[in-house]
This record gives structure tokens, C-alpha cells and sequence, in this order.
């Protein structure tokens, strides 16, 4: 088991390569193969690995410290590690993907949402994007309390007729179902069951012992933006009205959020997940094809071959209904589209707002997991892409060369 | 109560620059803020308004009377007031949006479109875009003619399967629809129930005494059209085999429709009705917010917040089947694109094929209107979405600033 | 009966300039009008016709040799003649599209296609795109070894949810249909009730007798491909993995299968078609008008009009899952596009990746056959789609002009 299996060389060196035309680049990339790593790595300035990194850096570019043992935020990679946990909700057969919501969580059926299903919910066609006025970061972090006035609130559109992306309030549907069906908060569920046992840096509620491990994530230089209405689908979807401070006193913004301590102990399912790139690939690897331990076996997939078709089924593909980009969606999971085409027609993950991206393939046996240092540009020509692509024709090369 | 209010400065500002822009241009815009007028002005060549503009000019762009108080054809802005009707419908109890058109329109139910709801009707998937060889005028002004060849014919696609915007039938629908459920045409249920108990200056069938202040529609340039296949979808929905001649005898174009006297005299709920800003503004204000009135009361809206949040549901949304342009639509209310983004998720409305625009938006409190004297685009970078972008910015900052 | 009629001449004009502007460029176009050939014509070098071709020519562009008379492969027009076969089904009784494709073929629903319709598995939403590891050309062949894969694999998607091209499993599909209901072949009920009878040069399964008049396909200059995901959605519905060996040992090509003497002499009824332009006119006349004999009298329309309303019937419409290509289709059949729009809201047809092509389109009483010699693009302002417009122009003129 050596951390760079020479198969492997081709992806390693597109990597690489982002750094030597990127001085200022830094990022993280980790991919499983059949349950072992094959890829660990990490580029960027003075990657040499280091005990820890000192906490509470400026965070700047010129931090030289984005090893791989660092983690940072992953936003809506986050959604990946829930997903995982629904998935083993529907495994064990407590959560029945076509009953309808208000079957788990009686208050959701009101106001036009009586019949929307969990398969909707969970596949952004419930219309449930928000709320008038935004929520707050305390709602978010006790979601209960945002969950209670997402369910009093109409939907958006007539449930099942169009979808958009959710990109907060899926966290709030997916937690409220899991504590009305469990009894625990999804992070407890999760903690328990997926990350403990396996040993996974992926972390829905970072705990005060993992802070030094932490890194602000980067922000991009960007323009102006336009206007967004708030009361419009994406403004609701992004909570644009509910604002946010940062512990600096400074209005924030979306990629500030797990820069806050409170959201990243909280550990929002939507975006509020820390981690790094071999953490994101080893929950992948547990859920799709099981880790080879030291010992040279191999652990139980948290979910079975069937658990897996039916998460990573299709729901919705087309033109999302707020920004017109085309996009897919399983139950939970991300799907391939033809612009940004991840993987085959099995595979389930999530991007996040940074450019984060972790995903299982079952068609090739790879689970993937890429960080970057800063947030970038996750669309078509992508980094994470572009590393998707050269990782199918390596495994191709594998199978066919042996 | 003042015809303009300071904090709406910034649009009558972008409202005149259209002017100064284009010397040519005569518009009029009008708003209504939380049921009071606080825009009402007309723009271009001598625009000082007059008692009455004189009958039966040539309607030439030099023609200067393009006042406040003028009406002219507002096409498909006809469908907004048509769609006040169908939602008192809805909210009075006797149409039921989930039932078969068949249930109140036996003829309907056949040839394949016994099951076809009225909520498909009403949202532009009912395929029933027209008939082979197109309706006269005079079926288009007596709909009992044409919604009995309309009930004849097959759907031009399986109903429900995909959407294109039924320009011209779904007036045919909706008064035939009127006509069963009440006994009344929808153009009475709209004058007795709706227009003439708040003085809106928005007519569908307009009378001989109003005929005075009625102008011309005037027509853009337009260079040559491609083939239209007049058996094709646009060709039928169109009705461009039905061809129609104009009052000097010359084949007419759908920007001629309510330039001849008898179609607007008739009010086809489809493209027939004639307004001025001011008009469409006050329609939709009389919808959902209800109209302050001299006495500083506030009328009752005609619809229930329920009533309007039904009506704005999206049905549809992405590319139109017939031109692969993508469109929305709530129940027979147009709804914003991520193109043509001109309000909040609440928001309903309907825009006409010269760029005319009325529309309320529930989560401003605004309602809306825009006229311009000659046929313009009403695409993404259009005059009325320029105006509607303006106007959420100041009822923002109206709402910020106090 | 001239085989050109003169008010089709500007179609004549069009399809002869394609050979002036291109030397290289050798085609067929055959039209019938209300049952009546009215275009039989074939461009290019030397295109005199001649009693037979020389066989085991070399097929290169400088064979002078491809005459009215010349048969070659035409790939997914295969469909349309699979299409009829199904439609004469569903007219008799014995295949309905709302059932189940499980109520025929119980094996198929397992693996979560228990509830796949028929209407879904004949429109691309079925998600039986192909299998992992792809299927041999014996297995293509023999479509009952490839139906009993098919069978056993879980769909693409959720059956429904999405819609994306079965370029190749569509014929799986029909055939174990027709297998299912009628115990004969899809070919055989082709050959004994549509070609046969009605004297169609086109074939599903040529035989040995006609070899003397196969062309071999002609292929185009092409670039290098870009990366094609063999688990991917494209890769699995174009059977990448699968593979196929020419029959001069070099690995082949889409557009080599049916120059393959196995393939076209079991003629795969998604692309194993043989025909020239004449056959695929001819095919829809037989289909939609029925076809004036010498003696004057029209033979019935195998399908009444309704059967034609039903098959032709839009079922899905927008971009293709797989590659996002705005696409449409019926039931069987391909509907024209905004991009590609070829005939009005009746017309029903296929398109070949050779862009050949054939349909029938009922508002215009026209049957349309096309057949280029060698492999071109079919897109937009593809020279079959510049035809089809022509066609409808002349049709509306000889209306008109009487």
C-alpha cells in the first residue's frame, strides 16, 4: 500500500502541473482504488507535510502550509456526507424515499407541501428554499428551529414541477427528517456510524480538539455582483436577506461561513462540513466499495450495491429553475452533466462552493476527494474536472494493461 | 398621495433616459407601492398631457400625444387580466385546477384530451395550440366558435408531456371555461367584477365611448421572417393560416390585432385587451394589495394571498417546445427566467408582444405596468426588465432607508 | 406519374446544387405527394443509372455508381421501419403503451423497471441504455441474448425522470416486444407485412438476393474524438465497451456496422437498415397516405389517422441527458426541434447518423426519403433539413397556385 500507486502517475502529474502554472496554487488530492489509497497528495508553496500547522494564521495565500493532513472547509461536499447518511436511513428501511415528508415530520405538511415526497425533498423539487427575511446562523446551527418555519412556509413552485438547487435548506430538510425518524441530529448519526469507525477527516461538527487542523478557506478575487433580488429564487435559496457577521465584525459572505467557529462546531449538513481531500475519498471508498485496512482486508460498503443504484439514480436534469445552468441531481447526490462530466452514469457525489469535490464511482471502483486552497471555479473546465477525466482513463489503462 | 414618490426617483429617472435616448420614443410607466399610485408618467415627443388625444390620427412616431391618459393594445398583457378572472374562479370555489376541462367542457374530453386538467390548460400543456387551416376573426371574437373546433382536434402532443405558450388558444380555453362555469363571457365577469368597480383604465372589449383615447399600436421595423411552417407548432399557435385583413384591406400581422376596431371592441382575452400603464398598474394592484383610495381607505383585494400564491406556483419552466426559448408559467401568469428576471418568486404577471408589461409582485408590494407606443423587444435586456431590476432596487432601499 | 413533378422543381433545383457546390457529393432524394412519387432523383459523379452496380466495389467517393437504384446502410431511419412494425401493434390491439413493459416480457421487471411503460421504454425514458461491458454484434443479432441482459440490469435512472437517446437498445426493446406478442421477429413482421406487400427497398435483413445493390457506407473525415466514458451514459448507449471487428480485422466504427454482411442480413432494427432514398419514401407513403398504383387506386394507409396521432405525439422534449442536445421524440419516432425543425406538428420520422433520412408528415400529405452516399452531419443546417424546408415551401405553393 504506497500512498502513490504509479498507475496513478498520469493524474499525479495533472496536479502537479496546477501548481507549476499557479505559484500562488495549493490543494489537495486523495482517490481510493478498490478500497485502497492509491493518491495522497498535496501541491502548492512549501507543501512539505508539517506536524501541524500553526492555528489562527492569517490565512493568506503565502501560507505555506496546505499540507495534507490540513482541513478546511468543503461547503456542499457536506451534502455528500448527509447523503451518505440518508442512504443508510433508506438501507435500513426506516425512510421510504416515495412516502411523503409529512409522513416523518407531520408539521411539513401545510400550506401546499402536503403531498411533497421525501424523493422530491431530497432532490430539490420540494420548492422548500427558504423563508421571507432569511434564517439566522443560530437557526441554522439548531436547525429545529429552522426547520419549524420552513414547514409553515409555502412552497415555491408546485411541488415536483420544476427543481432548483436548495443550497441551504436541503441541510434543514435532510437534518429534521433525520431527528424525527432517529431521535439523533444527522451529526450524531454520522459521527456514529461513518466517521468515528472509520477514521474519515471529514467532519459534519468539527470538535475543538481538530481546530489546529483547520485552515481558512481562501477567497477568490472577485467583481462586482449583480443584483440579486432577495426575495428571488436564488436570493431565498442563498438566504440573502438573513445576512451573516463574521467574528470580525465584517458582513459575510457564502464562503465565509465555515470560517466561523459556531458554524463549523455546528457542522451545517448543507455547507458547514471540514475536511480534507483524503477524508472526503475515504468516506467514498467506506460507502462504495469498503477500505482495505492494514491488515489487507476489506470493510463492509456502508451501503450495498442496491443502496448505491438508488442514490445515485437520476431525479432531475435540465435547466435549474433559478439560474437556468444546467444541472442533475440523484437522491441527495450530484450527478454528471454533460458540461461537467464527473463520471459514469453510477456515480454519486457533491461538489461545494470552493471547488471541493468528492464523489464514489462503482462503474471504476475509485472514490475521489480534491481541496483546494482557495476557492476556485468548480464549472466545466474545472480543476476537479479536468482531475476526473484523467482519473477514469487511468483506471481504463489499468484494467486494460493489468 | 403623490403622482410620484421621491423614493422612486431612480426609476423615473431610467424611465426618461429611454427618451433622451431615442427621440422617438414615447412610453408610459406606471406603479403602485402597497396599493397607492407613487409612478404614473408618460415620456416622449411632447409628451404634456392632453384632454384627449385626437381620433383617428395616423398614429405616426411624430404623432406627439402619447399621454398618461392614452390606451392602446397591450396584446398579452390581455391574459393578466384574463387570469384575475380565472383565479376568482379558483378562489369562489367553482373551478377546481386539478380537475378535466371535460368536467365543465364535455365536448373537450375527446380525441385524446379526456384527461387533460385544467391546470395543464391553464399552463401552456394542454396542446391545444389551434386547428389545421386557423380561426377567422370572427371565431377569435365569438370563442364559442372556436373552442367547438378546438374540442374537435387532437392535442398536438401527448397533454402534460412538454409545454409551448399557447398565444392565441388559451383565451379560446379560458372563455370557454368562463362561459360553462358561469353563463356569463369572461369579458362581462371582468368588467362587472373586476375593471369597472376600480376605474381601471384596462379594457378587454372596448366601448364606443372610450374609442376617443385609443392609439394606434405602432409597428417596429422588421426585416424578412423565416419560413414559419404554417402547420407547425409556432404556425399554429399563431394561427398563421387564419391569416387576417386589416380595416384598409392589407393582410394583417398580429401587432394590427387590436388596431382593428372589432377585436378590440370584442376584447379577445387573449391579445385583445387595450390599457394604459396606469391601467395594468391599477389591475394589479386591485389584485393583491388592494387600491388606497382618496379617502385613505384601502380596498380589499380581489385575491386572498392563498389565491395569488396558487395562481404564481411555477407549472412549467425551460426551453418552449415550439422555440426552444425558455419560458415560465405559472397558472396562465407569465413568471420570471433567470433571462428575464423582472421579480421574486411570488411574483405574477404577463407581458405583451409590443413590450407592454403589467405584472404585482406580493413580496415588494408593487404593482406594475409599462406601454410603449411602438412594438418593442421583450427580451432579457428589455426596457420593462431594465424598469422592473430599478424598481425592487428602490422599494429595497425604500424598505432600508424608511 | 412523372417521376419529377414539375411544382416540385425547386427542391429538384436545391438537392442538384448540393452536388455543384460539392464534386465529391453523391445522394438520393425521392418525395411522394398524396401517394404519388414525385421526386426520385440521385446526384453526383456519374450518376447515370445503371442496371446494377459492379459489387465489391471499393465504396470510394470516386465510384461513379450511386444511383436511384443503390441501396446502403441508413442506421437509425432502421427505426422508423421498427416504428411502423410497432404501430400496426398498438393499432391491432395487442400492444398497449400505458401497460408495462413487464406485462409482455415479465424478465424485464426486475432491478427497479417493474413500472416501466411501454411508452417510456419506446421514447428514451426507460434508462435501458445498454449493459456494463457492452454487447457483442452476435449478441446485436441474436436481440434475444441482449433482451435477457438488458432484462437483468437495473435502469440508467429513474425510469421516467429523464430522457436520453437508447441509440442502439431501442431495437433490443422493440424486438423482444414484438417476440413477446406475435412469437414472429420484428424483421419478420416487417418483411411480411410492410415491405413485402407495398415493394419497399428497404430492408430490415437484407438478403442474399439483393447484395449486388449494397453500398458500402462511406465514411467522412473526422478528428480526433474526445474522451468518451465507456459506464458513461453516451458510452453505454453507443456500446464503447462492446467493440466490433470489421470484417478486414480492423476495429470498427458506428458507421461501419452495417457495411458488415452479419449485421445487414439480420438487420438490427435500431440501425441495421438497408435502403435507398426511394425505399424510405416509399415506406412512409405505404405508412401515412397508402401509394397510388399504375392503375390509379391508392392502396390503404397501413396506419389509420389516429394511429398515426398517437404515434407521432410528442413525449418528451429538451436536452438529451447524455449529451444535451435539445432533442424530441414520439413514440418510436423522432419530432422535429426548433434547431432541426423538418415538418409540422404531425410529422413523424427518423434520422440515420449517416443523415439519412426518412418521415412522413401528414399536414402536408409528403413522403420523404434521403439518402447521401456518404457519412454527414444531420444537424441544423444539415442538407436533409435545408430539403425538408424546401419541401414544405413547394407543397404550400402547389396548395395555393392550385
Amino acid at each position: 500500500m504506497t500512498p502513490t500507486d504509479p498507475r496513478f502517475a498520469p493524474v499525479a502529474e495533472l496536479f502537479e502541473r496546477f501548481a507549476q502554472e499557479d505559484p500562488a496554487y495549493a490543494g489537495q488530492l486523495a482517490l481510493y482504488y478498490r478500497g485502497e489509497p492509491v493518491l495522497d497528495l498535496s501541491v502548492g508553496p512549501d507543501r512539505a507535510p508539517q506536524a501541524r500547522p500553526e492555528p489562527g494564521g492569517d490565512g493568506g495565500a503565502e501560507d505555506p502550509a496546505f499540507t495534507r493532513e490540513v482541513m478546511t472547509g468543503v461547503f456542499s461536499c457536506s451534502k455528500g456526507a448527509a447523503g451518505v447518511v440518508m442512504a443508510l436511513l433508506v438501507q435500513d428501511g426506516v425512510l421510504d424515499l416515495d412516502a411523503p415528508v409529512a409522513a416523518y415530520w407531520p408539521e411539513y405538511g401545510q400550506a401546499g407541501k402536503e403531498a411533497t415526497t421525501v424523493r422530491q425533498a431530497l432532490s430539490h423539487q420540494a420548492g422548500s428554499l427558504g423563508v421571507a427575511g432569511g434564517f439566522t446562523v443560530e437557526e441554522y446551527n439548531n436547525s429545529q428551529l429552522a426547520a419549524a418555519r420552513l414547514a409553515a412556509a409555502p412552497p415555491n413552485w408546485r411541488p415536483g414541477a420544476v427543481f432548483s438547487y436548495h443550497g441551504l435548506s436541503i441541510g434543514i430538510l435532510m437534518e429534521e427528517l433525520v431527528r424525527r425518524i432517529t431521535g439523533s441530529t444527522l451529526q450524531e448519526v454520522y459521527e456514529e456510524r461513518i466517521r468515528a469507525p472509520h477514521g474519515i477527516d471529514f467532519y459534519l461538527g468539527l470538535p475543538e480538539s481538530e481546530e489546529p487542523r483547520y485552515r481558512d478557506v481562501l477567497k477568490p478575487e472577485a467583481g462586482p455582483l449583480p443584483f440579486i433580488d432577495p426575495f428571488g429564487y436564488l436570493g431565498t435559496a442563498f438566504n440573502s436577506t438573513g445576512g451573516f457577521t463574521r467574528e470580525d465584525g465584517e458582513p459575510g459572505e457564502l464562503l465565509d461561513l465555515p470560517n466561523d467557529r459556531a458554524i463549523r462546531a455546528a457542522g451545517m449538513s448543507s455547507a458547514g462540513g471540514v475536511a480534507n481531500a483524503r477524508g472526503l475519498a475515504r468516506l467514498y471508498a467506506a460507502a462504495s466499495t469498503g477500505i482495505v485496512g492494514e491488515d489487507g482486508t476489506r470493510s463492509e460498503p456502508l451501503l450495498t450495491e442496491h443502496t448505491q443504484t438508488i442514490m445515485a439514480e437520476d431525479q432531475v436534469f435540465g435547466p435549474d429553475r433559478a439560474d437556468g445552468l444546467v444541472k442533475a441531481f440523484g437522491v441527495v447526490f450530484m450527478k454528471p452533466t454533460p458540461e461537467k462530466d464527473f463520471g459514469s452514469w453510477r456515480v454519486f457525489g457533491h461538489e461545494g462552493a470552493n471547488g471541493s469535490f468528492g464523489y464514489a464511482d462503482p462503474s471504476y471502483g475509485i472514490a475521489f476527494g480534491y481541496v483546494p486552497a482557495r476557492g476556485e471555479d468548480g464549472g466545466t473546465l474545472s480543476r476537479n474536472g479536468q482531475l476526473s477525466v484523467r482519473v477514469r482513463q487511468a483506471v481504463l489503462q489499468a484494467l486494460a494493461g493489468g
